[in-house]
């Protein structure tokens, strides 16, 4: 139980709390997010986005914490609500920016963070303080914090009550309600507690506020997957999410029923899975997980693959079987392959053309189109309904989520009596100031634009890069060298032309004499006294580019250089 | 009817029919198609395919027909089923190759045709025939063609029954049964009829075959619809294709009813309509349709605008206005925005970015997401099976999809009792040789990979040029030019080094340096005897670029210049 009355002292005006969402692109405090309070800071997870269409070659993007860079040793905690990517995984590029603070998550969520952490030897120790359900701990002078269990696709989901000096704040990371299996919600008792504590406000997940009704039940989709695993005359493989840890346990103990050996491929399927085995979410019979290069010691339908590389990812595990470049497995027209699992956006096309070749390959293969055979990790609109209509919170904070599907929360609060104006629309990097009875969205702002990590380094892709690349993607480049009598301005020699990802020169030769002959025209028409290289180079620039549009309708990007002699 | 007796004559197994699918990428035949009998050619649309992720820049994909070119005086037809862009708009590009065969098609499809060609006032003049519903047309020797009405979401599509001297091919464009207003298929005398004909083989649409029952009805559509734009309380602003000429007609319907006045936005929509009103397929009273400047003359809720751009594309209608750049209409709180359209594969995150900002601007906003106010045009699995239940065909030729929907109907027509050597799944560029009760798919190919086009140019855009687009954007590149005093092999100034899409080398001076400082050196150590110049660039490329990949965990491509002087 949170005991109130040590944290939360009697506040005025001036003696605000702030909240501040941070990473996540558009997706409003997705990746990282805080609560200040005078000198006391909780950071509140530090994960990572995937790049966008706009941001091309960027290996991933991670939050921008320059605001707390100076504050560093006022952050008391860090808080992590669950182990998925982007929550967690930034953390090794940040730890040191955020003065290596003390961490508290689940026991499973900080074995993720370490393995994690591996692959950055040179880091200091991080410090954790493992919290379960039910454990109330307090971080710092004026913040407490109650960590409560909630239901998503990895164990060990924690959401949190915050006392604070304004009052408690409710946030329930990534969720779903519980649903038994004719679809009722379930295990309500902590919503129901938290409406009895008189909250001030909730941090709500919204991010699939436009999908109608409560969310599917797990059980449905456990069921539906058992009777296609009943149904296979071969192997079974079955793709998904490594990072799906509830539904990865459910498809073991399955398989152990129907009396079939489990074989794992792809790395995070069995770091994922050893690590969960080791904490005992995953509770396999010794023998039942085997190595994947004894699946031909038993017969075909004693057999299924967990694999990873369900978004169609070119170097996943599930990609090199199909492909035929897998050390050990070959599909078979006897397997049925099941991918249980959604379709990231941007990957519909991988996705299509791996199960068009798993199609031409093997006899039965299902998706979660023709059958409920995954269901998302968050709420739907009913699930968000009934959270509001039994938390009772004064103020609500849709998060996690693009604007649109956070502005429906707007919607939905309405339905359970909650009006407009408590229902707080904030934008990352904006401050809210909170006093008890207040959620004000001040004009001030701290940096929120894209940290982008590509190979080594961190944040040294600017805007200008990506621009560029983006250019070359669509029009390529041309390169145009020539030689210049330093003395007399005269062109010393035939112009270079390179071009790459505009059209094959090589094959164009008439476009790459026209290019010349223009280019000695163009040069000989320069007056000496305004032979300025950068002046030069734009008319280059300008002219050679419009020629080429007319020629080609494409507007390469034009690199002119002057070497003078 | 078909006079069969003319067009059948007994064959022997050498005097087959043949069946090619081309152009659609891996959605076979979905561009174009053709059959072929002795000396005689029926062309099947001509129509192009979005470009892919794989092949950036790219305008669109034509088919590739040089299989046809040197016999282009045998094909004695062209018929397309509907007006969409993915069987009428390559065209333009291929009608010379074609040899400019007679075409035949509805009323409707002409005109678009016609519109298109106006793009290409160089071209020889398209020869059209007019066709409809029940007409039955001698194509030449082999071929007699009866053309039927068939339901999609554009006025004037046809099916047609192709007689030939081997049996009757049914070919039904896209398509989708008609449903009454609560789900029941209607229309059905064609199925029924061609079932009494016997048939040799149905040639079937499969893009939404593991799409479970039956096709939502257009109707459900129209009243979801109607009930929306009821409770609009202000302007109301409706994006989907212009394409959907079908369901334009009945939203304009609705619009008079509810007493708004229509403006179109988005050329191609203005055009749409425009063709659609001139040939009575859309009927709107004198007055109905008003110019976009004069909405203002009307209150707010008098006003529906229809507009061009759901797919988030950067130029289009909506797009215009939602960034405040629209000459005339600017958002309104008040206003109602609705999506009555589906989101294209790849275009997720445009949508999603644009709705936001809808959803920033006003307060409704709606999308086929939220209701069912779109249905698409192609038979769900019940449709296909009713289909080929009725029709009773000896073979069932899946096309216009992916392998795995194609492959669906094998399932399919096993449940009407069509076993599984009866569906045939071809490829693009196979060729397949029909006799009067065989359809035997031949090792035989014809090339049937991309054409592209890319601003003015067809098929110069070659393979090559792709794949630097593709490293381009992903890693950028970095041009090293150094100039070299031929007689010495010394360097004569210091080396020009240019990047783009890489690292932003103006502030990572040191990396600079570096680059140089290794160019010296790598040059000082090549023997004079081996400074050939491309085993120079060769050199640098290895080198500078295993230093730059160590620095920095890129592969930037590298282009090395060697100026002699």
């Amino acid at each position: 139980m949170i005991r109130s009355s040590k944290t939360s002292s009697p506040t005025t005006e001036k003696d605000y709390l702030k909240f501040v969402p941070l990473g996540g692109l558009e997706e409003v405090g997705r990746n990282c997010s805080f609560f200040e309070y005078k000198h006391d800071i909780v950071v509140i997870d530090v994960g990572i986005q995937f790049p966008e269409e706009e941001t091309p070659g960027i290996d991933y993007i991670i939050p921008n914490v320059s605001c707390l860079e100076n504050k560093r040793e006022n952050i008391r905690a860090l808080i992590f609500t669950h182990g998925h990517y982007d929550h967690i995984h930034a953390l090794p590029y940040l730890l040191e920016k955020l003065g290596n603070p003390v961490i508290y998550t689940a026991a499973l969520t900080r074995a993720l963070i370490e393995k994690r952490l591996e692959e950055f030897p040179r880091l200091p120790k991080a410090k954790f303080i493992v919290v379960k359900n039910g454990d109330t701990i307090k971080l710092c002078d004026h913040f407490e914090a109650e960590f409560f269990d909630i239901g998503h696709t990895i164990p060990d989901a924690l959401g949190f009550i915050l006392a604070t000096p304004v009052g408690k704040m409710v946030h329930f990371g990534d969720f779903r309600l519980d649903m038994t299996k004719d679809g009722k919600p379930e295990n309500l008792e902590i919503f129901e507690r938290i409406g009895k504590l008189g909250v001030h406000s909730i941090f709500i997940d919204s991010v699939n506020s436009i999908r109608e009704g409560f969310s599917l039940s797990e059980r449905t989709v456990e069921e539906n997957l058992e009777n296609l695993f009943k149904n296979a005359k071969g192997r079974l493989l079955v793709a998904t999410f490594a990072s799906l840890l509830t539904r990865l346990a459910e498809i073991i103990k399955i398989a152990d029923r129907l009396g079939r050996k489990v074989a794992l491929n792809g790395r995070s399927m069995k770091d994922n899975i050893q690590i969960a085995q080791n904490l005992g979410y995953i509770k396999a019979r010794k023998g039942q997980i085997i190595p994947l290069e004894e699946i031909h010691k038993y017969p075909d339908n004693k057999i299924m693959i967990l694999t990873t590389g369900a978004q169609g990812e070119p170097n996943a595990g599930l990609m090199r079987i199909v492909n035929g470049e897998h050390r050990i497995v070959t599909l078979k027209s006897t397997d049925t392959v099941i991918f249980s699992s959604s379709v990231v956006p941007g990957n519909e096309r991988s996705v299509q053309a791996l199960q068009d070749n798993i199609a031409r390959k093997v006899d039965e293969l299902y998706n979660s189109k023709l059958l409920d055979i995954h269901t998302s990790g968050h709420a739907f609109s009913e699930d968000l309904k009934l959270v509001m209509k039994l938390t009772k919170p004064k103020f609500v904070v849709p998060i996690h989520a693009y604007y649109f599907m956070r502005k429906m929360v707007v919607k939905l609060a309405e339905a359970v009596g909650i009006e407009q104006g408590r229902v707080i629309l904030m934008d990352n990097g904006q401050i809210a100031k909170l006093t008890a009875d207040k959620f004000v969205i001040t004009n001030e702002k701290v940096p929120a634009f894209y940290v982008m990590v590509d190979g080594l380094g961190i944040g040294d892709v600017e805007e200008v890069v990506l621009r560029d690349r983006m250019v070359l993607a669509e029009e390529g480049m041309v390169v145009i060298i020539t030689t210049i009598d330093r003395a007399s301005g005269r062109i010393l020699k035939n112009p270079d032309i390179i071009s790459r990802g505009f059209i094959y020169l090589k094959e164009n030769k008439e476009l790459l004499d026209e290019i010349r002959r223009r280019l000695r025209g163009l040069l000989a028409r320069v007056p000496r006294a305004e032979a300025d290289p950068d002046y030069v180079k734009m008319l280059i620039r300008d002219q050679i580019g419009q020629f080429l549009y007319q020629k080609t309708k494409r507007r390469p990007m034009i690199l002119p250089v002057i070497i003078e002699i």
